[in-house]
């Protein structure tokens, strides 16, 4: 302890721990990494999902296209290549954000098991918890919804490699959490995550 | 407002406010980039800053080499190229933290003024805002202290392109705080941000 001879200022050795930001938060850092098809309601529960969490003084933070896309990742496209460096990327800032006490929801379609396998890795070497979440809407259900016209374009042959149409969707094998969309409302969905994060301890220091 | 029919979870439509995460954590984010050459004391500060910060109730975060290069930059070596997209990234993860309502405090040597420049106006274009903390010990200070014996090893010519000795240091020309640290203390540098972040309106909601 480096005891300083003014008030108010002190510190000790050492970085701020996981431990202290928990206690000054109230929750522990996590990522919820929500997975599915474009149109199967990943954005409208990650939005629903912040603001509950937020209601009950937990802080969270979304990442998605809109503030990814544009911004970190603006120098990548859509090769194969880059596709997994998307993920990689958006993993890593993921993990900052949980390591500093933050739940971070991601919402990207994230179709490839390898890419969405390295993050949960990144995650657990780091002692951060990972929490898959796949967003599960039938192709057809998601086809007829297509809010932003992707699928009719993609069918049409105007975006090529779009997910479920001329590029695979990898499900996930064993996810933390596996929700129906077809069947279940926002409402339900945001109160499985809520569920899951509280088993998880996550809402307290 | 859609109002959902349980107790306990509403939300509304569209994104939580930043002003909203202000009201709860009290504070807005900010990122504080603190540049200067190796040895000047940017982390000593830094994980001080933070820690003060905390006991003051005030959610910071430090990214610095630890976490970042061998992280989310791992794939980045030190060519010109790779430099400046080093600190592209840095820029884009730190607004990301400040958008999050999070002071973000950056500890990296970031020599180049142009790459600086546009991590700068990143935030302000996302009205977010930016201090830029000229962290100035003279270079044969910094060469005496030497403490992981880098400046000693790039005489030697070890190491290529190291700031000040065979590659420049282009000092801030109006950073929003200037710390001579051969003549302050760590705590008399904490105390110069923290009242930067009063003045900033960073600590208030």
């Amino acid at each position: 302890m480096t005891q300083q001879k003014a008030t108010n200022i002190t510190w000790h050795d050492g970085n701020v721990t996981r431990e202290e930001r928990a206690r000054a938060l109230k929750q522990k850092g996590a990522t919820v990494w929500m997975t599915g098809l474009s149109a199967s309601g990943k954005s409208t529960i990650a939005v629903a999902l912040e603001q509950v969490l937020l209601q009950r003084g937990k802080l969270a933070y979304r990442l998605d296209g809109d503030n990814i896309r544009h911004g970190l990742n603006k120098n990548l496209g859509f090769s194969a290549e880059d596709r997994a460096e998307n993920i990689r990327r958006i993993g890593e800032v993921a993990k900052l954000f949980a390591d500093a006490g933050i739940i971070a929801v991601t919402s990207f379609i994230s179709p490839y098991k390898a890419d969405r396998d390295n993050v949960r890795k990144l995650h657990l070497d780091a002692k951060l918890p990972f929490f898959e979440v796949f967003v599960d809407l039938p192709l057809d259900v998601a086809e007829q919804r297509d809010p932003k016209g992707l699928y009719k374009k993609a069918r049409a042959g105007q975006l090529k490699g779009f997910t479920g149409i001329d590029d695979p969707y990898e499900a996930p094998v064993k996810p933390e959490l596996h929700l129906k969309t077809h069947r279940m409302s926002v409402e339900e969905s945001v109160r499985a995550i809520l569920e899951l994060l509280e088993s998880g301890g996550t809402l307290r220091a």
